[in-house]
């Protein structure tokens, strides 16, 4: 992978939109997450919402379910919702758009008829349905919500911190991925009450504050970069991992399951980072 | 799920063999391995060696790479391997034995064409190569090695805790499975190293013990047991869980992948758990 990597050009990278990324700081440092508007808009406006708002600030990580999800949120409902935020549509999955550009995995899915990549991100479709939908793999951000399926606001969110549960597919609005800093949530204390929640004498992890790039001074930005998932270099870096050309491997997988593609990020160039 | 588990019979279970069961013993608390001699003979016979010889005892956990694998060994040689300990078989796929059960899954496989579980453990079967192996899920066991295939002697182990790299399957040899204690290994910091490696500077998790369940006196025993993967207790909890009963499931998944599948222990009741 380091070899692929290397032989990337720089038009095989796109900087992350500073208008939809999120800023998660914690003790312990920030998370990175690229909000996914093209495929949950409405979620994704809330959360901007909430987040302008300074709604998730002092709230905490209330739940750590090992080998499923991190979340956080208000449960309590002590801290009152900004205005602008109501019941939204659910998101779950979306009509296939022509003008997406959609990198197909080869090698089939236990789940959907196909699988592969927009836009940076990890996506099944059904052709009989015409129906895309972003996959729970890992470090991707969804909404928690109630039975009703109007029920997620964005005010909950959660990310995926073990083997992908894709059954949670289309049952959920995803709305984007952790690019940095999956291991500050992968290594938290796993919560001792039942599904994962902490229990009141367990320390919930504080988050100092969530804030959209856009909003923070530009030299205390993360200024990353991810590889384009429609580049001749993703693809490469796909088939370097379906058959692996290190020495260690003796026989060759071949093939690749749809939620072990990495997909690449680094720190952009200075120059570049430093621009306007 | 709950409801399938309740609905078992004590003859849907059966208790982990005290002679193919670790105690890895850390500061947090005990991580309980049920050992497969049946897919690597040379390779446990080998741990249950150095587990006797006390060769684990204050090594420490070395690695932990976020989404991969958490580590233990003795990297610098500083330990000397008891005697008996040399170069064995692969023991990555073995020839598949029509006398062990195989509980196949419908839904097929990224990987590999049939997946499904026998004794307790998930296995992928290829029919043309008339072999089975291991399938690296969350919570597996194995034995790390170099370049060399033969170079594992399995006093080096590693333990799964991300998304199911399956590319090492039929590469290392696997060798058992956490049954109990996986939020012991997955919520320790990740290593700062290239891979993962603990640098000097960051504090390895040291290993008080690893003991053999049958040398540790019974009072002291974790007295498990494991769902019988070749029950109709176990059919019916794969069904469950490929379509989800709960009403939080507006669109049911209908197929599972393999490591998926949870495979369910508890608690022995206590009248067997004393029985000698």
């Amino acid at each position: 992978m380091t070899e692929v990597l290397k032989a990337t050009s720089p038009a095989d990278w796109r900087p992350l939109d500073p208008e939809n990324t999120l800023y998660v700081e914690l003790s312990g440092g920030r998370v990175v997450i690229e909000l996914a508007p093209g495929f949950a808009p409405l979620h994704v406006a809330n959360i901007k919402t909430l987040t302008r708002a300074r709604y998730f600030d002092a709230l905490s990580i209330i739940r750590v379910q090992d080998n499923y999800v991190v979340q956080w949120g208000d449960p309590d409902n002590r801290h009152p919702m900004p205005a602008g935020i109501g019941k939204v549509a659910p998101e779950f999955d979306s009509p296939t758009a022509a003008h997406v550009p959609f990198t197909r995995l080869p090698d089939g899915d236990v789940y959907a008829p196909e699988v592969g990549f927009s836009d940076g991100l990890p996506v099944a479709r059904s052709p009989s349905l015409h129906r895309t939908w972003l996959a729970h793999c890992y470090g991707m951000v969804g909404v928690g919500r109630d039975l009703d399926v109007q029920s997620g606001s964005g005010a909950e969110l959660y990310v995926v911190i073990g083997h992908a549960p894709r059954h949670l597919d289309r049952n959920v609005a995803l709305v984007g991925r952790v690019v940095k800093g999956m291991e500050l949530l992968t290594a938290l204390p796993r919560g001792g009450a039942e599904m994962g929640f902490y229990t009141k004498t367990e320390a919930p992890a504080p988050i100092k504050s969530i804030r959209i790039a856009a909003d923070v001074p530009v030299a205390e930005r993360s200024n990353l970069e991810v590889i384009r998932t429609d580049s001749p270099a993703f693809t490469a870096l796909i088939e370097s991992r379906r058959n692996r050309p290190e020495e260690f491997f003796k026989v060759a997988a071949g093939r690749i399951d749809l939620c072990n593609v990495p997909i690449a990020a680094r720190e952009q160039h200075p120059a570049a980072a430093h621009s306007p």
